[in-house]
């Protein structure tokens, strides 16, 4: 009979223990869960906040007691382990009282979560800042809300958490500012494709500010007098007050309500002092079977280091899927099976207002990092048939390998059908296809929900001339200086250069007079050539070139080059 | 320079005409089109008969002058292509006025489409009776609308256009009755899962006649009486009146609009008159460069036959993905490439009321059919996690290879997500991935737009349990006759049963129960165990035969048994 422990209640651990028990009627089951909840909705803590998800008991998607009745799983609530006996096979665990025992293990798994990142920033020791990582936290965050009800609140931090603390926030009607550090918000996808989400914060009227550090705070105590009382004053009776906040720019920024929302580091300490590895990220080393160094320990989750699909270095994911997954795949492992986690993609996708921003694979910036070879296309295209209601345009960009085609990465932002092409994405990139084989992908099409030929079918189509040599591409970040022997031009029509929305110095010629016009064009420069998102810029360019003309051709067209400084 | 001829200006023929002229300023294009319009939007015409697309105009995407402004393409309408001369390299050309003429050609393309099948039922030759192919047809539906303002209509033949007309008619306020021979609408997905479309059709109160045939109609003219006329009736104004349709069941229907929607067969006249093989199926035989048996004739869309992409047989897949792609790559290959087109998926999907249903690869009914060994498997899942507004059930099947977990094909019905679901399998399924695989897919995970667990790795959970043994099932059709030595458990709770939702002759032990009531089943008999969806009767079926039990799940659970007869 398995004695299997598990530290940790929540995505990971609750997946191994259901799977542990499913496959084992005989097993003895321990989880140990530090805080008060077990196998909570983290991603859901957000919308609870803004008021999505009205009712906060539909994030507790199991109770200890529903854990044991259909598992028959020993849950352990308010139980903290706070060392682990590899000799012994015990663990240490300490009661909320403070008193601790020894609990023996056969197999032991670590899911220990990540925690959010406080950085060293002089002030934050107050009661109005917070982070976001659980039940209690969002209570808290609620509790703050409704005893000072601010007018303001700030957010430090343009990640998921960030952005969706960002929302709720502004969705309760507190005016809010987003600082963000680097000069874009979600890191997943590239500065080009975030310029979407800021366009989107500033439209909300948020006070998105990029390149902008916290560098302390201060609380202020609002001191309240009692009225009503004969001439003594009274003891406040709670802590109300506000922050004074300096920027890094010398700003101040008064707030009422501080969200740190930087990042999260893998929760290590334990597995540290048991002698367990800890990578260059700064995870727990696991190998493809989330087995740790000791050969009766594993662990899964935000606490471990994954092995990159494209990169095949370890990298940190902290997301709910591969956390799942791993959990499951842990339970099998630890009852004598042989499964393998086949690396990470890193798939996210995040809500910001009416946009969904999403990625999967590497991006532009760490395949540059990683000294990759990579060439890329954006398309912009309806998310279904533009001539049915409703349909919203998908920005897509598409990074792959400039000689075998293979697929490094995309991202997508839009108002529609972007979970869609990121899905597409990420299985064809999990099966090897090469950008030439998602020409051939059948995806389905009726005039609600597609077109026939998808925004991935085009991506890959324009891919595919590029590789082949069919297309020569300009991308928006070349066209800063033009040299003396290039031209700039325009294919567009003339409505869609009204208040200023063209490149200043091109010459304009819409497509469709092209061929009649010509010879206005000369033939001893390389005419760059631009439309709006890159199509008929590509009819341009074939009909240029097939004239004996030098030409290149702006892919992603003017929405590319206008989003990208947004 | 090479001069390429047309046949057909819609999907096919446009893309191709589009295509070539990117590759090739110099080449000569003519495209033919015996109707009066070129490139329109087909899949869109029952939209704007609903009222969906409200201005006409944007179902025509491209005009003869457009197409000739931005293709130099030679746009001829009201032409009718009526012989092809393969040794003089010409084709005879109809104009409207009868006059005709030869053009010659180097490449030729066919692009002719597929033809309203309609059936020789006595009496359809009448002004109310319509079909739907092209603009002129839709307005003539229109017409008839606006004329006679008709109470009641009827569509014959439930796949794609028939429900499509269904919707749209009802949409219009008319009350509809749909005529279907077979005992399901929407034949490429399997009958239990067209009984989530036949709920949602009579949900709507449209008069669903399954397993019901026309066999014949007669129109009843309405004779006008001008009645400020002095004394003589004067002629009917217009050809008004009714019409009364006899069906295989002896039943007579009253109705002022027929709609045929039976089908489609491909244009294929032209093709053998000249001599060109028509295949098994009765589509144009083309090589997989969309080549006929002559090298300087190319054929694509709907009039061909393509590779089904499972069985490798000859199919017919008249849709606009697959036309448009072969367009693309025949132009590709008139102008000296070797484009391969690698098999057809058929890859659906259609809108009814507020329900997808979607569909790739081979259904159960053709693998019966075609004898290939396979299993399936039921998934009920939440399109988005649960606890976020708006998740709404996706019933999904899969179909795989028992030994080799090869994806044969998925089904899906819902109001969300479905057209997500099956593109995912779209592409694991040309990618040749198996089920196993399908477990580790790194999908898009955020509250609004997916789980950490989508329906997609549960199934492939569920498929992966069964390849290894580690699951039993059972599946809807097999529990109609229990054996002597079989029980049937519902492992549900007592709400779940009220209203008679419970399978007669069960015990009922809800699965948190079921550990300490487990000395209250029979050890000798097999045990056939169901819950809504198979989720908690996997639970129970891993306790059962942990403790020695013989056991089945049901597969999909009682929401698949239900609605497999609605």
């Amino acid at each position: 009979m398995t004695k299997i422990v598990i530290i940790g209640g929540v995505a990971g651990g609750a997946s191994a223990a259901a799977r542990a028990r499913r496959l084992s009627e005989e097993a003895e089951i321990i989880m140990f869960e530090r805080g008060p909840y077990v196998s909570f909705a983290n991603c859901g803590l957000p919308y609870h906040i803004g008021g999505d998800i009205t009712d906060r008991s539909k994030l507790l998607l199991q109770t200890p007691d529903s854990f044991r009745a259909r598992f028959n799983v020993d849950v352990r609530i308010n139980s903290t382990v706070t060392a682990i006996n590899r000799e012994a096979k015990t663990v240490t665990v300490t009661r909320a009282d403070g008193s601790d025992y020894q609990e023996g293990y056969d197999k032991l798994l670590l899911s220990p979560g990540a925690a959010p990142i406080m950085p060293p920033i002089p002030g934050l020791d107050n009661p109005l800042t917070h982070s976001l990582r659980n039940i209690p936290d969002m209570d808290a965050i609620l509790h703050t809300i409704d005893m000072n009800n601010p007018s303001h609140a700030t957010v430090v931090g343009g990640g998921f958490i960030g952005l969706e603390m960002m929302e709720a926030l502004h969705q309760r009607g507190i005016k809010t500012t987003l600082l963000e550090m680097a000069d874009q918000v979600m890191t997943p996808v590239d500065r080009e494709m975030a310029g979407f989400v800021h366009q989107t914060i500033r439209d909300q009227e948020v006070d998105l500010r990029l390149g902008t550090a916290l560098e302390s705070a201060e609380f202020i105590p609002t001191t309240h007098v009692a009225s009503d009382d004969a001439g003594e004053p009274s003891e406040p009776q709670h802590l109300e007050g506000s922050l004074s906040l300096t920027l890094n720019n010398g700003d101040t920024l008064h707030t009422e309500l501080l969200i740190m929302a930087v990042g999260v580091k893998p929760e290590v300490t334990l597995a540290q002092q048991a002698g367990l590895a800890i990578g260059e990220k700064g995870g727990i080393v696991v190998n493809s079977t989330m087995q740790t160094q000791d050969p009766d320990i594993y662990a899964v989750g935000d606490a471990v280091e994954e092995i990159d699909f494209v990169t095949h270095k370890p990298t940190l994911v902290p997301l709910a899927g591969p956390a799942n997954r791993q959990g499951r795949m842990a339970a099998d492992n630890m009852l004598g099976s042989t499964e393998h986690y086949l690396g990470t993609q890193g798939t996210a996708i995040c809500k910001v207002f009416d946009l969904a921003v999403a990625s999967v694979g590497q991006n532009e910036k760490q395949l540059k990092h990683a000294d990759i070879d990579y060439q890329k296309v954006y398309v912009h295209a309806a998310s279904h048939a533009g001539y049915y209601p409703g349909a919203e345009i998908v920005s897509f960009k598409l990074l792959f390998a400039p000689d075998t085609g293979a697929i490094l990465g995309a991202q997508a932002v839009g108002k529609d059908g972007i979970d869609k092409r990121i899905d597409v994405m990420a299985v064809a990139q999990r099966a090897g296809m090469t950008v030439e084989q998602l020409q051939h992908l059948e995806l389905t099409y009726a005039p609600p929900y597609g077109s026939a030929k998808d925004v991935i079918n085009q991506a890959a189509f324009v891919a595919t001339n590029l590789i082949k040599g069919d297309a020569k591409a300009i991308h928006y970040h070349e066209l800063g200086a033009l040299r003396d022997d290039q031209v700039l031009l325009d294919v567009r029509n003339a409505p869609e250069r009204e208040n200023g929305q063209y490149i200043d110095g091109d010459i304009h010629i819409p497509v469709d007079e092209l061929r009649g016009r010509i010879d206005e064009l000369p033939k001893d420069k390389e005419i760059l050539i631009y439309c709006q998102v890159g199509l008929r810029g590509n009819v341009a360019y074939r009909q240029l070139v097939n004239h004996g003309f030098k030409a290149r051709n702006l892919i992603g067209g003017y929405r590319t080059y206008k989003f990208a400084t947004a």
